[in-house]
């Protein structure tokens, strides 16, 4: 089975966020003064193939834990959904 | 209204994705060989106020369109929430 994942990489809170802070700031110069609290993090996705969703997820929790992170300073949201038949097909 | 919103922009297709591309590459020698179709996009979270989601998804998209994504290179999806419940949750 393949399954495409969306991993959210984001600053833990208390950590300094400089490129959030700058569009926070920005943004009611720019007409917007109704957004507040403003993050930038990665969005980083792909597509794992296992043999169900709970390997995975472990597989994803694995990748994610040693290489997409630190997690000293960030936190992980992982998202998963099987890829339906005719993406699945298709090769990149 | 408060709503939560995670804007996740990332390169359209054909666009050269340089941070995916050294991920995928690097990925195999790691023991990751079943992850395929790495791209790395940028995930951005704030607060908006408005009276009705209606209102805050239409703020939102002219906020994606004028200084959050370049339309040349990237797309975005959007993703709101009410902050003080789940349930509200639309994607689009």
């Amino acid at each position: 089975m393949h399954f495409d994942v969306l991993v959210e990489v984001r600053l833990r809170p208390g950590i300094a966020d400089p490129q959030g802070a700058t569009i926070e700031r920005a943004l009611p110069a720019l007409g917007f003064h109704e957004v507040t609290g403003v993050s930038v993090g990665k969005a980083i996705r792909f597509r794992v193939e296992a043999s169900d969703e709970a390997e995975a997820q472990h597989r994803v929790d694995e990748l994610c834990r040693r290489f997409l992170a630190n997690p000293v300073i960030e936190d992980v949201e992982t998202t998963l959904a099987v890829t339906s038949g005719a993406d699945a097909a298709a090769t990149r």
